[in-house]
């Protein structure tokens, strides 16, 4: 292909999958590129192994296999957390934030191999192309990255699937056919869209869910949890001191079986038009609750309303995939500026979907019942300053009452 | 009192209750002022009747007792609705929200009854008493407000009970030891603070919740309804036209049966300490999902996005008092801006304090399934524009990168 | 060109000058399109028959010349310095806030024409492409925008020379090397950027500017002058009452003389790169700071505040192209509200490049010196209240205090 | 005093003028507390040995006199410009800035002596009272602060000086009548206040300039410049390193020669009325224009505008006496990181008023000539790109043009 024509070398984001086995034979046969092959476990389940045996079938000499699991959540997933982040009030990212990972190992793989591009198996339609361009030219300006769904001559899913046999790639029975809805996984969510969801006004079937009961399927007892936190992040659940990757696991066990983390959304891409996906997320949802439950004692005022500013701000960039982008970086710093004393503890109830909140403490926390409280305060707080507070507040406004009169 | 002096006629905020009549007598006899009573039906529910008896038996010649739910939903709770207002994050502002339209109506009967002075039942540690006041002072700079709680000289509850018993005010067996929590509510909430939740770490106990079934004890079936808007605001229940506050009021039924709207929340008052609050918003929660979801599809993402960076701010203005200050008015004129076209039918489903949207369609619709289809869009899109759109967008970071190279 | 097979009219920017002059060729020549030629007076200057004669010795039947400068201050300019907008701190928006206008007619004409195409000849490294296309697109979403400049096979100057030339374009001696810089104009200022230029080290050469004397030229005499304001728009000038154009070509000539408006910026374009020009924006950088001295008095801290925090977004959406982009409108929305009261009058000196403010004065000033003075204020103010104020203000940073000591 | 029963020592910020001196005795007989005082060189100009002379003859034991101009530099001002910081658009912070360092040393003072309270002499109707109260409070909980203006008897500038004279405190002769404005300076900026500029019509008499010539005094011939900075502070001017404050000085005897940073302007103060000061800012002036120089070659877009859309909120907060204040800190470490590379040089003419940048180089410069060259510029920039990035960037648009036209 003329446009590739100096490519070489290639690593390539491969799951195993049909679609990546695909690209990577396209790599190898229409760029006559060597394939390096990128396989991460981001905790999206199932095995990993059959990932290196097919790549190896398909004539792969280097093939790289990596947990990813504790990098993902220590240096993604909680720093994100740490802002409560949500794209339009609703979605809590988890795809975007597992982008700029993998970019920024594919970049490394390129460096570590003398390879000159990397590829990707994302379309032309979506938000994932901007997050692994943006986060690879971030990380090398030089880089090229190849995205053969933009660029290859393929038609329609029989043409890819010619393509496929033409090429000895095996395909699964159940992948003959149009799959109805696409899948994205990784430890902070499931995402599903397409085909059966393209009808904003039509309920989500049931088995498009990935990795949560139903409410009305969950347990009918209630699950009692706590989350100890330490400068932002959560570090222990019910007492029980944990890894990163650990705890967020424990926590999406605990939300998958009270069916917590469902979202229905219709959202706007970067890209320009609006898709309607299914989310799950079901530890995320938890976490984020508790995170702000934390927070409320031990966040100043004027901290966690600076941080509710500019957290849509943070989320579209995130979002847009501007994960390594300077502005990113410089709200990163003022939200972990704010994060160094959020520590303390949590208690949750989790049931039937429902996230409760009923108890937050902290060595750190700034609630004060004596300031507070509706008996007598000894002191604390005198109710005359009030007066002077709400006056000269107030100043400016009887000022204009006074002039709009006139 | 020699800070009052000059105050003739005092226009009081009075609900009937034992404070607001202590108060109504305090004015009489401290101040030697005449009063007239306002009190407002707001949706908090219970009979008026009784406030008015009980200030003619006080003496009260001027006696007002108006329903003012339309209007409250009308002009105040569904323009704050259009915006997706909450406060740090979680907090439905329905205490926040009710307190200009009294201070409104306190100041139209002053100026019709030719008072000087307006009086509320606010404590001096609290936001209402800056929420009655710079509402007031906005609307008339010569106003006077009076705040008993912050000027009398009692001491203790049983100083007022004391008075109330030397004034022959009625003292109520279920008053004369003190409250375990005090309750605000209205058409959109009712707030519990106080004693039996001032330690963040306890759970709220069952009884402290005014008009919310919990999630536990709500039905096990599924109720599904349908919301219709236009311009922003709701006006149809399951199809039937409804005036706002009774569709309101349908809302809260249904949220109250299906354990919907309860939040426990440690807040940051405008004066300066935290303090903790047991809400209860059950239409008003459904309100805001079904909002969220009918502007999904009917607001471009430029909007939705402006909207959703400035909502903390306006949020805060509420919370902290300033309706009716100009910076209010100017937020108000952007987001009337955008919700021109948000029209159209949500569909939820309402289970076990879930809010579950499973539908949205419009009219105005800007969702297109021709843009977002994963199959052949028939040029609709062109695939190769997102090659060109990621170059741009990562042009500059390519460049730092290649400075940071240097 | 296969990529416009379609296209039979195309309306076309057109200034009579070289490059739109070829551009027109080309139209006709390569695309086989009837061309409509439109030429607006924005004030830049130059006489605009000669662009008639020419597309008339060029072929075109329909030729448009057109007077928009009242329309271009009056429905551009001026709600725009309602904003005090300034790009990167410094810029004033001159080429950007034209752009939408030009878009406006080009598609006005295309619907009265029916001609199914615009075309524009603005360069595919620059901002005013975007800025075009983006208009046209928000109003009309099948419109074709044709940018020659991206599409033809020119390779270099001589190309176009030579084009010209075998289609009897004549080419004016001064244009036969290349410009050693590149000019726009119109009413609201004149922009130098390119070659002589492109070293941001390198001094911009005297004659690089258009519409200014150096202040190091401008006369030693102070000129003072009066601008009159209402709802935030200037409308008189020295007490004479000037419709919006003529006001603003006033405002030019006095910056002109007395050496006022000259920017040398290096600025960040939204295609990615940094680019350097020279501005002369001599009435706009008057009116800016008369404009914030009206608002000094008339417009509440609130307002202003706010107006102060949106205004670096709503000059990036106007450099970017979006004028017609629904957040702007939202935003002007917010900022109109703003300037109802906006009214009264203000005495500038101007002196060699320097605009200083030396008095405001407004019927609907809420400057009140009863407040400020440092005499006896007779009551308006009670310095008690300080004390409270500050107090409450200090609260939380006092509970912060203690909890970072503990 | 009964408020200040408790206070033993009292540390307060003493000028050696009338004023404080008759603070320093009135809290020597009033509160029957020890006085310690500190008196600052913060480069206000004059001596401070009279002031340690005048608090020896009033009977004070522990004088400090403390040079703290390089901190002030150091640690407030240059952090402060990182930001161009400009309080409603126009004002550069000279008092506001100086405020906390004051109340930083006092404190210090308070703990080192065993002081319980500090004293300032601010009046009751400023914002200076807030920003010294607010830091004092932010760094020590339980400190009392006393602000005697607030405090004390005197009705009239005629019982000060009858105090004075009771007490011993010697009277210039210039201060027996009433000052015709008052001033506070420092190594920033001085300002002026009060009585001849209450007019916000009146022009400001040519005598209230304390350290600038006027523009129409200032020399015919061009002074021509170089600052140096690093981590976007200035390192050097002329080629010659200096320190914070030596490189400050400079600056400002530029500044002043030439008439450059003079300010009239009409300001909205925290405790709620509009004031008019002149302020003249003559190094600070020079200062910003050439740190924004410097950005625009070395900052990206995206931080630089995040940079632009936060500062108003950052300049209120200092503005407003929140130094201390978390959310201060919070952009601080925002801007902080934005600066890490912002080094280079920076070519300034200064004449008459005008502060003219004229060229910015640096080694981290991220602009390209290549890709914003008119001329060929061999494969860095594809023309092509631009139609992608506008299509797509002009989809949502479009699909807003075809919905509003249903």
């Amino acid at each position: 292909m003329a446009k590739w024509d100096n490519v070489k070398k290639v690593v390539l984001a491969y799951s195993g999958g049909l679609d990546t086995s695909i690209i990577l034979k396209w790599l190898q046969t229409e760029l006559d590129a060597e394939v390096v092959t990128f396989t991460a476990d981001l905790g999206q389940g199932g095995e990993l192994e059959p990932a290196r045996a097919k790549a190896e079938l398909l004539g792969i000499k280097d093939i790289r296999v990596v947990d990813v699991r504790e990098e993902f959540v220590s240096d993604f997933v909680f720093p994100m957390f740490r802002a409560n982040a949500l794209y339009e009030g609703l979605y809590l990212l988890g795809t975007s934030i597992a982008r700029p990972l993998i970019s920024k190992h594919l970049v490394q793989i390129a460096h570590e191999t003398g390879a000159d591009a990397i590829a990707h198996g994302a379309t032309g339609k979506g938000n994932d192309q901007v997050r692994f361009e943006l986060s690879a030219y971030a990380l090398d300006p030089d880089i090229k990255v190849i995205a053969p769904w933009r660029d290859w001559s393929f038609k329609s899913r029989t043409d890819l699937l010619n393509f496929a046999q033409d090429h000895q790639i095996p395909v699964p029975k159940d992948k003959q056919g149009e799959a109805p809805f696409s899948v994205d996984a990784n430890l902070l969510h499931s995402s599903s869209e397409g085909k059966v969801l393209e009808d904003p006004w039509a309920e989500p079937p049931e088995y498009v869910h990935q990795r949560t009961v139903s409410p009305m399927d969950a347990p009918d007892e209630v699950t009692e949890i706590t989350i100890e936190f330490a400068k932002g992040d959560p570090i222990a659940l019910n007492g029980e001191k944990l890894s990163p990757a650990t705890l967020f696991a424990r926590l999406n066990d605990l939300g998958r079986d009270n069916g917590i983390g469902r979202l229905d959304l219709v959202e706007n891409r970067f890209v320009g038009m609006k898709s309607r996906g299914v989310y799950e997320t079901p530890g995320g949802t938890i976490l984020l609750q508790a995170h702000r439950a934390i927070e409320q004692i031990t966040l100043d005022r004027g901290a966690g309303h600076l941080k509710d500013e500019i957290m849509p701000r943070y989320a579209e960039l995130i979002y847009n995939g501007f994960w390594f982008a300077p502005e990113r970086e410089m709200l990163q710093a003022l939200i972990d500026k704010s994060q160094e004393k959020v520590e303390g503890e949590v208690r949750l109830k989790l049931y039937k979907g429902n996230v409760i909140v009923t108890g937050r403490r902290s060595d750190q926390s700034l609630y004060s019942d004596a300031l507070v409280t509706f008996e007598d305060d000894r002191g604390a707080y005198d109710q005359k300053d009030a007066e002077g507070f709400i006056r000269l507040n107030g100043l400016r406004l009887r000022t204009l009452a006074a002039r709009n009169r006139r």
